[in-house]
């Protein structure tokens, strides 16, 4: 059995939405037990969340995300449901939290009180705006996150309107910034004994991912750098092109690219020619850059533009849609991207065959890979098994239960 | 002073492009020796990318990405480059590199020659397609991710075609995803001594980012989802729309927040109207629901809307430029994300004042906070101080210069 990188390190997952169970998916996948704490009254927002099993009703946007975590399910307004709050905060490396900022303090949970109750912690939150600062009051989603940040501003068609990008980039770069921060972290805590606070905001975290367009209007006498649709703008070729059935990309990064592709297109000439000698220049004559690569492309498919391209050594794709992805079997089977999971115990008719189909995850490591368990089960499935670990006897539980502390 | 997470690790940034150099320079910013290696006849590609700085015309998109690293240039293609090379390698924590698969081992640097050279070395590798699998020749720059990842598909307008993110969203999620298994290495390193393999692809993390969409194909009959333009699926208002000077977003992502807004609008009885009643109610009737809203910002501008949708306690934003990103002080200042690097050595008049103007590190850690030193040199700048340290003398310095072995 391949080792686990985090065999042994205890997640407490107290989040809703998309960004801070995305990241503690990444410390299940990574052989962590990650404990899904909520409310036990209505368990996680995204529970509701569409896409379901057909089978079971069991939403798949929710077991994507959470597959492999415990299930704890706690009235927090109860000082008995603090007391067991508490006792999962003593016992556990890392907390994430994705709560508005302030929520955390008013539960008695935030930074200062938690690193007390246990100086090893490693306290993440994940918010719209951060925790400090004019605008941390306010609460944000991923497409604040997307508008506020600049994204939507640099992203669809020079005619067109401000677009967000269809993937919640907001949400997913928060998650893997704090991500970066926690592994930094438990590496640190193992020199220094100590735990961390990680403050991420979905904000802050677009405004990084807008790098050169920022040292644009530093450095461009305040330029502002606005929609370019398909194209970038630092290379040429680099763009989406019309084939006869649908587009398609080609992403010429250098001249030696394009000298490929005038071969590949059976006109070497167009190597010499003045109007495309150089990035700039092609970039300049983009309408004739068009035009020459659409007389070559007319008469063929998309897929067959890209597999002559791609032959000489230029990078060029087809836009997959997501049936594409999923049944690509270099992406789905070679990368394990398409992976199976088992059913919850309490499921066992869900999915096919008793498991269920989700997303693998990115990071690749061989030599300690990503393994995915089961799905996770309902809310509080795992209440008694969790609160017998952390020392509450079965009369504690039962009278747990009869005031509705937990479910 | 405080504690800087990476202090004393050090890591060889072997990179060119962004995906790369993002992620070194967030080792850099958590205050690891992270040593850029370039080719000494050209530098990296992207010392050439606009926007240069006006008074020296050093890439400022080179600048943003490389700030406080120190710079080693090689020819790798001499036996003396390979030696140079072979120490660093043995002098090291981690190695990032972004070179094509298979580049690597021809040059003598592939993951198991440098884990023999040194088994506690973590060694990423960052790529279009992955180490592995059918695809793991092909080229793939950032575009080629978002085309064949899926995310163009889902990008865009309904009636209008697949659009690419403006930002690199494939190139940082690669970066990210290496990040967190980078970190997650360092840390099982500590308890293991042993190195690891990172294996990130830009197309698979790509993928993972598309979750929800993905499950949708697999439990509602094979439903491939499409673009939306500026509408989330799960939640009602949640989108752009028109004031009378420019287009605002609303995130309401529950029946609460539609109630506030109603009652921000001036108009309780929406609340009880039946278009109106639910999230599914409201995304049938998206069409009246947008005459209503359309017909209270008519008179008022974008600003104006959002100043009173957040009073109101529901999530708004403006959709922000590059400009207004950088001049809102909750962001550039409160939030630290315009922050100055001390120019480099050899270029005091970078810059203003000696400083030269960067985004800062989205995440956040008061105890360890991030620290930015100053910009990187020339290509090769830190060659003499980096090669003493690994133990060259200063005649076998003269002799790689007069062979051309380093500059």
């Amino acid at each position: 059995m391949a080792d686990r990188l985090m065999e042994g390190i205890r997640v407490l997952d107290f989040t809703d939405f998309l960004a801070g169970p995305y990241l503690g998916m990444y410390f299940a996948d990574m052989g962590a037990d990650v404990i899904k704490i909520e409310n036990c009254k209505t368990g996680n927002f995204t529970r509701n969340a569409r896409p379901k099993d057909p089978n079971t009703g069991i939403s798949m946007y929710w077991n994507n995300l959470n597959r492999g975590k415990r299930c704890v399910a706690i009235d927090l307004k109860t000082p008995e449901g603090k007391e067991i709050f508490a006792e999962l905060v003593k016992s556990a490396d890392v907390l994430i939290e994705n709560n508005r900022p302030g929520v955390m303090d008013r539960l008695g949970f935030g930074w200062e009180a938690c690193n007390e109750m246990n100086p090893r912690l490693i306290y993440a939150s994940i918010s719209g705006f951060g925790q400090t600062g004019r605008n941390a009051y306010k609460p944000g989603y991923d497409l604040i996150a997307q508008a506020q940040g600049g994204a939507m501003s640099v992203t669809g068609w020079p005619d067109g309107e401000a677009t967000r990008s269809g993937l919640a980039v907001g949400d997913m770069f928060g998650a893997l910034n704090a991500g970066v921060g926690i592994c930094a972290s438990l590496y640190k805590r193992e020199l220094t004994g100590k735990g961390n606070r990680i403050d991420v905001a979905l904000v802050d975290s677009i405004v990084s991912a807008m790098e050169a367009k920022i040292m644009t209007y530093f450095n461009e006498n305040h330029k502002i750098y606005g929609r370019w649709g398909n194209k970038y703008s630092a290379s040429s070729p680099y763009d989406s092109f019309y084939a006869k059935d649908t587009t398609f990309v080609i992403a010429s990064g250098t001249d030696k690219h394009w000298g490929l592709l005038c071969d590949a297109m059976g006109h070497p000439e167009y190597k010499e020619d003045p109007r495309f000698c150089d990035t700039e220049t092609r970039k300049k004559n983009d309408k004739y850059l068009r035009e020459v690569i659409h007389a070559w492309t007319a008469d063929k498919t998309a897929a067959e533009c890209v597999e002559i391209i791609d032959k000489a050594g230029v990078p060029a794709a087809r836009i997959y849609n997501v049936e594409d992805v999923v049944t690509d079997p270099g992406i789905a089977i070679d990368r394990e991207m398409i992976v199976k999971v088992k059913a919850p115990a309490a499921h066992p008719e869900a999915g096919e065959d008793g498991e269920l189909t989700v997303v693998g995850n990115p990071i690749k490591m061989p030599l300690t890979p990503m393994q995915y368990g089961q799905a996770a089960g309902d809310i509080g499935a795992d209440n008694t098994e969790i609160l017998k670990e952390l020392g509450f006897t079965d009369e504690q539980l039962a009278d747990f239960r009869e005031k509705k502390v937990i479910n």
